[in-house]
């Protein structure tokens, strides 16, 4: 059966929650699959994708779409996949984890393989390695994703009606497996409690807009201090977001986006200090306005738009 | 002027929450004070107190107290200070956050320091070392307490209607001073993540009554893992609680307490299973049935009873 999906991007960590919190970003991949015969997958990228040089078997779709396929027990069928994307690729905006949830939901829909939305993120995660960026991608909203006895738990989180989220993306990409390899092997174990203490305060500071709570979650011990001297300008950008009123700014995953957590009324001044800091040292910056509510993946069959989890925020 | 202000026991870390989380428990210390000439303190201790043999310099009623003096600028008067409790000493209920509380209650009363609830907390905790304890004490039900570059945040956290703690608590004290000796100066970078998202399923957990989240909480990995082979019987006492349908369970504290977090409905079949693993071993510990809503400390002048916080949950 031909279907089309739309996955939005996402920005994961916020900070103090690191691997496990991310939150939907309203950009999109748009995919559609019409099934051929025989077992080939052919893929058209466009957009932002089209700047992404892999072979077939490489692609995140179709990896994907294939790890779809094994975990229902079904022979991969050929597919001609088109897919096109305003998320900019490898800046912490989850490109990967929105091809990845494309490639899944465009095999569901067209060989009908019944998979939960839970089941979803759990092919895209094993891929991924971490489900921070792959359960907003599915379910929308801010989500908190942790690994339990019984599985991966995605749950949604409140966000407080006053918080706007504010990304600026530089026109240079971050190196992802790179950034992951300067992560130290062990950690005081001051700073292990301090770590948890603030993603127990981004929690409760999304939930309940609390400024100080998220000031602290936002300022991260686990990885951003091993990743910001990657970014040229990060200190400048995020000193620039809390001038001009965020609560606090961080790198959006690895980077090389950084996000910041504002009050609404200055999200717009927030934005504009962000850029301008950037542009002082050459970078000519994009502005993402992010909103909490953000939606999740949809599927399509012909007329009919689905979306793939009701548990949206 | 005279005074009596009472302060309710607490059980700290609730497993991920370490050193920033703790909710009120039903047991109270119950302290008055009358000013005197002179600036000798004199305390006579009751109950649970009686057993505790430290000169009045050392006693934390006494220290809270002239505490409370020195963050006001005032010069500690006399005062005789008569105290009794039921909360268990050395057992990881709180005994000396609630009398750290209760002196410097004490003393903000008799001298009229117009001590805001907060600073209550902070003076309190300056002796302490940690929030955990002393903010349920000042405040009342479930707290979590952050240090942020404006200060020691404490917020109230949501705890979902149809959650109930069971604390069981053994006849021997855990010395605290060793048991966080115990705790290794590094970890390894995965098991810090792992407990920040741990951390953040705390507060997801106690908040939406998520079970499996609550599991993934209760399983500590920052201080559990060193300090559980001090208490004989723990791994029995934890997997009775399992067994008897709670979500799980971890030290209250340092120990020697034990904390289970369970439905409502399972709460009594799980405080008798934790009792009987206990007995098994020839240890005869006592129940105490939590409830979330335990509220914090007041404070009578004569006749007049006031909530030193209402922000209580």
């Amino acid at each position: 059966m031909s279907a089309r999906v739309r996955v939005p991007a996402s920005s994961s960590n916020l900070g103090s929650g690191f691997d496990c919190v991310g939150v939907a970003v309203d950009r999109w991949l748009v995919a559609t699959v019409i099934p051929e015969p025989g077992n080939l997958i052919s893929i058209e990228n466009r957009g932002s994708l089209a700047a992404v040089s892999v072979p077939v078997s490489g692609d995140l779709l179709a990896r994907g779409f294939r790890a779809a396929c094994d975990a229902a027990g079904v022979s991969p069928t050929g597919a001609a996949i088109d897919a096109t994307s305003d998320i900019p690729v490898g800046c912490g905006l989850g490109s990967s984890a929105a091809a990845l949830v494309a490639g899944v939901l465009l095999a569901d829909a067209a060989l009908e393989l019944n998979l939960t939305p839970q089941q979803i993120v759990e092919i895209a995660t094993a891929i991924e390695g971490h489900p921070d960026n792959v359960a907003p991608a599915v379910y929308g909203g801010a989500v908190l994703s942790v690994r339990t006895p019984s599985g991966l738990v995605s749950t949604p989180l409140s966000v407080a009606a006053g918080l706007e989220l504010v990304l600026v993306v530089p026109p240079f990409p971050s190196d992802t497996k790179a950034a992951r390899a300067l992560l130290p092997k062990t950690l005081p174990h001051s700073d292990a409690v301090l770590a948890a203490s603030r993603a127990a305060a981004l929690v409760q500071g999304l939930s309940s807009g609390d400024g100080a709570l998220l000031g602290a979650a936002l300022d991260d011990v686990l990885h951003v201090p091993f990743r910001r001297a990657r970014i040229p300008g990060y200190d400048a950008v995020v000193r620039a977001a809390q001038d001009a009123g965020a609560f606090g700014a961080t790198l959006s995953g690895a980077g090389s986006a950084i996000l910041a957590i504002a009050p609404r009324e200055r999200s717009t001044a927030v934005g504009a200090a962000m850029i301008a800091a950037w542009r002082e040292i050459g970078i000519e910056a994009e502005l993402i306005r992010g909103s909490h509510s953000v939606p999740g993946a949809t599927v399509s069959h012909v007329s009919q738009t689905i979306p793939v989890s009701t548990e949206q925020l």
